[in-house]
């Protein structure tokens, strides 16, 4: 078979102008980048805020693995499967971050047959989307310094400034610097540190903005840092959000690119999964529903991460009912769960996958205690065999009342979904989900962690010391009790041990940290350590991407 | 009069394929980027590079001063007038940076009736031309520190590393840093800082590149530090230059606008104009020349900085042969190099203003050493006499043999520069250009820039210590003598000090530093402090920038 870049290549794109129309947007309201891609304003689709929402179909995964699951290229499929079956689809992802393409080989807008074009565009610059971020940020920052250098009116401590700088850029050498060096003219020396763009609260607030009235409301909540008595400084109190806002403006309306096989697509905003809620953005999922009769997105990570946080803060901030949730996953990865090597994957072991789908289970089972009705895709690999599929299915059937379907969207497109197609649209037309968050509002924020950890991590509590429990109460205190919790733990396990595969049981989640991100409207609970920038491997992809003779961008994929 | 904004909001826009169509260029050459902006593939023009170059007319100005001189607008004006008479013209300017905006007020696109549009989005992220200039520099560093970390294969001292970070902001707390803190993980601890992205040499690069191969050769060629035995380390050698390319490939297509009156503009790239060469693209300009029959296109600062480099760097390097010089000056402006106060600037003084011609003496005579016929443009402003214009006139009749005309396009458009059009066609198709850089590439470096000093600065000559004498030597060992030299010093005086306006002369020209780049392909000359990472003012426009109700951005401009 071909390299996805190969597939990509001889692909023939139509103009995005005729994508639009098929999704019924008028040429009005195109903001064309290139000849495949547009920015769509909304606002000039006549009658757009009165159509009725279609329903909207959550792609989600086991705890990956190396072994790969291929949530993205199931999104794509099964959207292209939907089209196939002559559903009205729509398909909204994130945009990949550009930093991590230089570091390790391999682009994210899906693979083989299912993928989502042009791709070299979506994976570079697309359509200065994260740039905006960045600048935005970058912004905020150089206002806090500016603010402190001129005299300091609103009395930072500036050993508690907490707004960092980004990139969108694997580079450990930024991660911890002191700035201000070099004499008066730069200011006060202080600690500082640049995380990747997808990393920023911007990103985060980007992609959880209703509206740009929202944005700017929650560009102003972001706190930047306090005073030597402890009131918190906002974005608001340094007059940054009308910069940042306009910043913003442009890239604020969603990205339309196309399927392989035509079915349009929005790829707007990309949060980090770990600190952030790691969707899509909601201006592009409620866009999404007004246009299609169904809507395909993905959250990141394993589901305990990333169906958690689409459930219990993109959907519960945005009010979005999500009708069916499909749990990705591969023969391969289940036989890693089971206890099987990497270099072994490619032979039969039934035993292994059946231990393996203990993950699955406990997956199955979670997305359940939200409401919305599951349903298995084994995204299917070449060295799968018959008698691994049989086990899956009816080990799905008997044990967990889940219909399990074997894919072939990568070697075969659209065709190779239609199956799954099928069945998730009778799902989502049953009408059996009624969504509900884990956790209600109300209920205080070491609690609303406790339960994420019960209920969905199958773990017996969480640990936290003093100081941390100090926190939560300063938070309650600050007004900021009412917000859900992003959890940020190894998306490796269901425990904060990542070598614990399976569906590990009883074990405590110890909370490291608290951090508040108030204009994302969340508090991040960190359960080890996370990375917010990324390094260069030994021999970063960048030392062999180039343009070949003819032109094209040779080993970015 | 309405504002720039005013103007520029209640002008009727022309589809940029309408614009492309009147500058010859076809549809299959078009990236749109918004309605109104777009890329232009020039391989995609049928017979693009067999066609005659137009005529090439530079606008420059007097030595600037806080009165304004108007260069953009006369700029913009002249191409209008041109269009207006009949001309078949293009345009090619400077993109303006994106940090300095949230700094002080004012755009970067021209003024008055005399503008290029959309000027929000030509202000703002535009085509992402200067983020893609910021990954690709970035990646370099990262690359740096990163080849470092995994065992510093090349020898790098890491003292001497001198390719700095970048970010298009204006952020004082970045110019000096210490990175790489924070443990073994984050690498090397050293010395680092960022400056704004149009200080980079990447930036240099891109103006100066003929194309991608061109491009990736020179991209090799930047020097970014050295071993403990002084052997110099490339971007080439740290296999960065593929990477770089891929970064700047869309970037590297000319983009197009038009002027209020529709005349077509290209608006590409924008080095800064002290330690660069400070002049548009190559590429756009030689675009333009095949495009138009005048092309009118400017340089950064006075003639003294701006047209010495445009002629020395740029057209040497690009073989371009400029047809007309115009120097833009005001009345009010030359009656501050005749000693006037800036509140005073409102009353007719005759007498100030004879002295301050001396300003624009050596200027019009500068431009006849490179064998280049000049023009002075005189931009009108409501405070000017009769008797001050004819003044003006008579002088640069009598006195210089050049025509002095009024031009009045900031109030009345390309109507207001008819005249000039007129008279700059005129003077260009009498073929009287006969360009030649001031030195040849044989001059050794040191000679090179006593000769600018002397020839152009009107200095005795440079003052430097023994270590400077010595690295002009090293240069030349290197193998980087044929080199031209890129002068930093202070744009308001022919000499280092911002003070002396007028015409001072035999003065010395104190040279602080030299720096090598060798990608762009000159060796800069700082004489002075040179600024490459300015700072936000205590009051930024930052706090006054916002969407309003209307959804208009307000307080850019």
């Amino acid at each position: 078979m071909p390299t996805d870049i190969e597939i990509a290549r001889a692909a023939t794109l139509q103009p995005v102008g005729a994508i639009a129309e098929q999704a019924g947007i008028p040429a009005e309201a195109l903001h064309p980048y290139g000849k495949f891609i547009a920015k769509i304003d909304t606002d000039a689709i006549p009658g757009f805020h009165d159509k009725p929402d279609g329903k909207l179909i959550l792609v989600t995964a086991i705890s990956p693995t190396p072994a790969g699951e291929g949530k993205t290229t199931t999104t794509v499929g099964l959207g292209d499967g939907l089209t196939r079956i002559g559903k009205k689809t729509m398909i909204a992802l994130r945009e990949p971050s550009l930093g991590p393409s230089f570091g390790m080989k391999g682009g994210a807008a899906g693979g083989g047959y299912a993928q989502v074009v042009p791709m070299e565009q979506i994976n570079l610059h697309f359509t200065g989307d994260f740039h905006a971020i960045t600048s935005a940020h970058n912004l905020l920052a150089a206002m806090v310094d500016n603010h402190v250098y001129w005299g300091n009116g609103l009395g930072f401590d500036t050993r508690t400034i907490t707004w960092r700088r980004v990139l969108d850029m694997n580079d450990r050498a930024l991660r911890s610097i002191v700035s201000s060096l070099g004499g008066n003219g730069n200011g006060f020396p202080r600690e500082d540190g640049f995380d990747i763009t997808v990393a920023s609260e911007v990103m985060a607030i980007f992609c959880l903005a209703r509206d740009s009235a929202d944005l700017e409301e929650r560009l102003g909540r972001i706190v930047v840092g306090r005073t030597r008595d402890k009131r918190l400084i906002t974005a608001a109190d340094l007059k940054a959000t009308g910069a940042m806002s306009v910043l913003l403006k442009d890239a604020l309306m969603p990205n339309l690119v196309q399927t392989l096989e035509g079915t349009p697509a929005f790829v707007h905003g990309g949060p980090f999964a770990n600190i952030a809620h790691g969707c899509n953005s909601v201006i592009a999922t409620r866009a999404a529903l007004k246009l299609g009769d169904y809507v395909v997105t993905e959250a990141g990570f394993g589901a305990d991460l990333g169906a958690e946080k689409f459930f219990d803060i993109k959907c519960r901030e945005a009010g979005l009912k999500p009708a069916v949730a499909v749990v990705v996953a591969t023969v391969r990865a289940l036989k890693m769960h089971g206890g099987v090597a990497k270099d072994a994957l490619g032979q039969e072991n039934l035993k292994a996958l059946e231990a393996g789908l203990s993950n699955l289970t406990r997956h199955v089972g979670n997305i359940r205690k939200f409401g919305v009705p599951p349903i298995v895709a084994i995204n299917h690999f070449a060295t799968d065999t018959a008698a691994e599929h049989e086990l899956i299915r009816n080990y799905c059937r008997n044990h967990l009342g889940v219909e399990a379907v074997i894919c072939r969207h990568w070697a075969q497109g659209g065709a190779g979904a239609e199956e799954l197609a099928h069945k998730v649209a009778a799902l989502a037309d049953e009408g059996e989900a009624d969504f509900a968050p884990l956790y209600p509002d109300a209920m205080p924020l070491r609690e609303k962690l406790e339960t994420v950890a019960r209920e969905i991590y199958g773990a017996a509590g969480i640990s936290l010391d003093a100081k941390l429990a100090a926190r939560f109460a300063d938070l309650e205190a600050a007004g900021f009790g009412e917000l859900p919790i992003c959890v940020a733990k190894t998306q490796y396990s269901f425990s904060a041990d990542p070598t614990l595969r399976g569906a590990p049981s009883g074990h405590i989640v110890p909370l490291r940290e608290l951090r508040l991100s108030a204009g994302a409207g969340f508090v991040v609970a960190i359960c080890g350590d996370i990375m917010t920038m990324p390094g260069l491997p030994r021999e970063p992809a960048a030392e062999r991407i180039h343009i070949d003779a003819q032109g094209h961008i040779e080993g970015l994929f």
